[in-house]
């Protein structure tokens, strides 16, 4: 069968993980599987080349940058290639040009719009294991693009798409999906599986295990995919539509990259919306409280985003009539993800049962389908997270 | 008017050397040139990936150290054209699949077949300074490739000739071509200009300044070179067709990488030319002396493959009838260059006089139509260079 598999920076860092690597993929080789791999940049070597970048200019053109931190995932493409080979199996790494991944031409964040696979078939049928630089494409004019933030993610599930691959699997430093980060909550456990929807609310609430836009990519082209560790050959959790059907938990995620703001005022409210979307603005949970003629709205953007955001809004104050402007930045936001959780009366009772217990009331609340969100104090998020997690998953 | 430059590893090495750079580019931008840059990686960065790769397996592939290697002059590339706009002025850079760069399948030491203008032109129009990865290309099949040495001069000398440019200009880190080395010899001195085959004749010689490849790229082209520092504005040194028909002599040159090996026996001459061949030496000089039934053949090869070439002798030793077999290793390869050198009965003289002085006896002499080349004890060779130097290019 065809798999494919991508490795992060983390597992490509020095010559022994590349060499590590190297076995992995050649026992899947040797299994008769046909093996497509995808590789991020070694460690740190993109910070490394955007800092030499910003020491010639601060704003130095997206295209030049896009053509610079390229080098870094063909660099890995290539030493994993040598690795293999030095065990006597054949294998060859391509660039995005190689590999045909064309994309828009939207640097530092373009999409792929088609990938041509003849060129990978054509070596794959040669017995090759094929290295594809991820993160990476060309655009119409053969100019190099990269696919922004879990770039190299998406790059694999969209080669698994186009190849029809068996499985997808994306290996990292931990060992799967949890139903929260273990590092913060002491009760956390790995998931056999999860369903697409969940692990996209999930990652887009701040798991960083995966980044949301694979997983739709995924989601799809129904690309089933895997999450382990490259470090041990635990099972890892499965991504894909096995449970699509049923009411699951998925878990709980913090994202504390987020600031809250708060406009008072008789505010003009869609005027404030249009001046939020003219600056490019992501921003969710809002909250609006309309009092006769006093509003207030609250909503999440990324910490980021702060003072650019505080910049738009003095600057419009008046014209959207806005009396008072504040912001909450040292906030956390904690997510309880799964289908149908607001539906789920047992789950919303347990949640709120735990915030009682604890004496604690959020500064928001909002819920989607799919996950029911809190922002609360950054210093009391993970006390307020481990409890709740433990009320809902261990009780 | 369009004009190539070309800078070395030495003249990109440092941030500050690139801004230097971009503003010597942007001169010649605003006097209203058309300017395409040729860069070699910086500094170390080709050895250091290199050792990478090494670190790994010691016999790399080389279609994946071409494809590793290639990625220093892609940094350096964007990098230069990053500073370019720093300063307002619009900067392109193309790696050698975006420059149309095809080339043979000859990893590590390619040649270039042709070269597509199209889109350097097309980015010229656009009021571009186009900067273009040297010493690479790609192959029929879009893998990448390797010049090998001298791969970024032979880059920039295939430019001009491509695009008809008025001049290709090669920076490096002296003045231009001189009589000899100023380090080694004290008297030399700069020549205003040099022809083709001269300028070939010292590089071969051991001049470093240019690789005679790309002097023969640009003999065969017409292609007026100027060698010219990038740490000072000073005229350089042209090489063209000005000077072809004068009797010029154009310099010294010292080469030490060399060794010279003897055999001796009734020997079957051309079983070992063939043996020689077989095993793709490079030999020059080669002296002969039959006395009788004893021939005696002398022949010079670089000092990297004496290993390799005793070796060989060894192993055909009964074959090609020879007693004795024996190297020097600690020699230097004297030349005086200049067109019709051999027919200059002045210089000939003043040559031997020179070696009279100072009561030297050669190992070996050899000359052809355009250079005089003398082996002598390496310990004695600037000692022999600067005197014969004096004698010819001072009284």
């Amino acid at each position: 069968m065809l798999i494919v598999q991508k490795y992060g920076g983390a597992s490509v860092a020095t010559t022994e993980r590349i060499i590590n690597i190297a076995k992995k993929v050649i026992e899947n080789h040797n299994r008769g599987d046909q093996v497509v791999v995808v590789l991020s940049a070694k460690g740190d070597t993109t910070d490394d080349l955007i800092n030499m970048a910003k020491e010639i200019d601060e704003n130095v053109s997206k295209r030049e940058l896009d053509m610079l931190i390229s080098t870094g995932e063909q660099q890995s493409a290539s030493f994993l290639a040598m690795a293999i080979q030095k065990f006597g199996v054949q294998s060859i790494s391509l660039n995005s040009y190689q590999a045909g991944i064309l994309t828009d031409s939207n640097h530092s964040n373009s999409r792929i719009e088609s990938i041509n696979t003849e060129r990978i078939l054509r070596e794959l049928e040669k017995n090759q294991i094929v290295i594809i630089t991820g993160f990476q494409g060309i655009d119409a004019e053969n100019n190099i693009t990269t696919l922004g933030r879990g770039g190299s993610d998406t790059t694999a599930v969209a080669l698994a798409a186009a190849l029809g691959a068996e499985v997808c699997e994306i290996y990292t430093d931990v060992d799967g999906v949890y139903t929260a980060d273990p590092r913060l909550i002491s009760g956390a456990s790995k998931l056999e599986s999860i369903n697409y929807n969940n692990m996209l609310e999930l990652s887009s609430q701040g798991a960083k295990v995966l980044h949301n836009r694979s997983v739709s990519l995924a989601q799809k082209y129904n690309v089933k995919l895997v999450i382990r560790s490259s470090f041990n050959n635990n099972e890892g959790t499965f991504v894909d539509n096995s449970s699509f059907e049923k009411q699951d938990i998925s878990g709980v995620a913090l994202n504390s990259s987020i600031a809250v703001i708060f406009v008072k005022g008789s505010l003009r409210f869609s005027r404030l919306i249009s001046v939020l979307s003219f600056g490019k603005i992501a921003f969710d949970m809002v909250s609006f409280l309309n009092d006769g003629e006093q509003s207030n709205i609250g909503f999440v953007i990324t910490k980021e985003s702060l003072k650019e955001v505080m910049q738009i809004l003095d600057e419009y104050k008046a014209e959207i009539n806005a009396t008072e402007i504040y912001a909450h930045e040292d906030v956390c936001k904690i997510s309880i993800v799964g289908t149908g959780i607001t539906s789920n009366r047992a789950i919303v009772s347990k949640l709120f049962q735990a915030l009682r217990d604890i004496s604690v009331i959020p500064i928001c609340i909002s819920c989607s389908e799919i996950a029911l969100s809190l922002i609360v104090d950054n210093n009391q998020a993970s006390f307020i997270a481990n409890h709740i997690h433990e009320r809902i998953f261990t009780e």
